[in-house]
Parts: C-alpha cells; structure tokens; sequence
C-alpha cells in the first residue's frame, strides 16, 4: 500500500517521525509528532489515555499521518486512514520496541507508573507520496 | 504569544518546516509539511487555488501546526488556529519570501504559468510547547 518509491520513508532503519492530525472536541484539528511502526498494513503508534489525542480517537477514529524524510523535507508522504484497533499495552512492550528504533533503549526509559499505555493501529484508506 | 522557551522554533534562522492539519470533505484530517513565516502574530504559508488544503480552508477555517526543532524532535511547538485572512500574491512575493528562507533563492524558482497564489494567514488560538 506504500508506493515503492516512498518505502524507505517508513522503514524502520530511517526512524522518521510521523505529524499524526486527529480531531479535537468542537471540530479543531490537533497535530503532534510521534513514534511510529508501519507493519506492512497497518501504522502502529503508542498513547497513554491520558492524552487529548487518546480522547480524540475515542470520539473520532479519522486520522492522518505527514511522514517526511529526515535528509530530504522535499520527499514525503500523507497518510490517511482509520483507527480500526486499540490494544492494552500493560508491560509497555510496544513502547520499548519504539524506544529501540527511535533510541536504541531496550525499555521505554520514561514510563511512569500509573500511565496507562495503547497502542493505535491505523489502517491506511488514503496515501499519497510527494517528492 | 509564541512561548519564549520555543521561540527558536519558529524563527527565521531555523528553518522549521511546519506540519499543517486541515479538515478535508467528510471530516477527514489532512496533513502535509509547509514552508511558513511567523510574523509576530500570524503564522503565514502558501497554498495555490488548486490544493486541497486550499478548498478544504475555504470550507473550514481551523487549523493545526506542528513544528519540530530540526536539531532535537523532541522539542516542538504545537500552534492551534484559525484562517483569519486569505492574501492574493500575485506576483509571487510571498513564496519568493520563502524560497528565500527555506532555499536561499531570491525567486520561487517552481511557479508555474497558470498558478494562482495565496497567503493564508492564520491567528494562534492555543500554542504548546513540549521538550
């Protein structure tokens, strides 16, 4: 579903970020970087509910994504899609896996107790590459 | 308005691309990097009458930005907003502006014939800093 041409940008060597949009109460778009893992279907991203993203996705399930490449702004891609799954991330495996690609931490080094962590899964229904 | 502990993120020097988020047709968040000025109040970017984020601010005027310190992602600025005014730049001042800033070039070296320009210029409702 990725084209060929923009693979690399969500490959797990090249740790981009992704800006994921989500809607906010009264219909204001919310925006933020964040970890990502593309799974070959579906992107993948950690929240604790206490963020406004986590309500917002309760409330909303359309999000996109703006993933850009980090040696060249001019190549990126937009993807849009669905929030089809939210799983329990109690023993913050998700999270850790995140800390090892976007910083080589074997365990999520800033977990606090008492958060409460999911993981998002998107599934894509719009994508576009640019550059 | 613009926290001070971020103003670097903003600024002309740093060269920050911003990630704005729309609201496409069907409640759809849309998302994509932009060149952008911050003017002391306004966070202005450049969009021609063809893209959709042009059509889907004509439709709704909320908006989101988020923009990373390119030395540390962990450092962004999330900027909350609404379109407040809608500039014609016909002679290409404004993206010229900005090629300036962003590639060094006095002129927007990829207009094409045909292109109409705009300035959309947006008034921060909420701005956060994180990092």
């Amino acid at each position: 579903m990725i084209p060929e041409s923009h693979a690399d940008l969500v490959a797990w060597e090249t740790k981009s970020f992704a800006h994921v949009a989500t809607i906010g109460p009264g219909g204001q778009p919310h925006t933020s970087p964040v970890w990502f893992e593309w799974d070959g279907s579906h992107i993948n991203f950690s929240l604790t509910k206490s963020r406004q993203k986590y309500r917002n996705l309760q409330r909303d399930r359309k999000v996109s994504f703006s993933i850009m490449d980090p040696e060249d702004p001019y190549r990126y891609i937009e993807v849009r899609g669905e929030l089809v799954d939210i799983e329990e991330d109690p023993d913050i495996d998700f999270i850790s896996k995140m800390a090892k690609k976007y910083i080589g931490r074997d365990r999520y080094p800033w977990h606090r107790e008492g958060d409460e962590r999911v993981v998002m899964k998107v599934k894509p229904t719009d994508i576009s590459g640019m550059g």
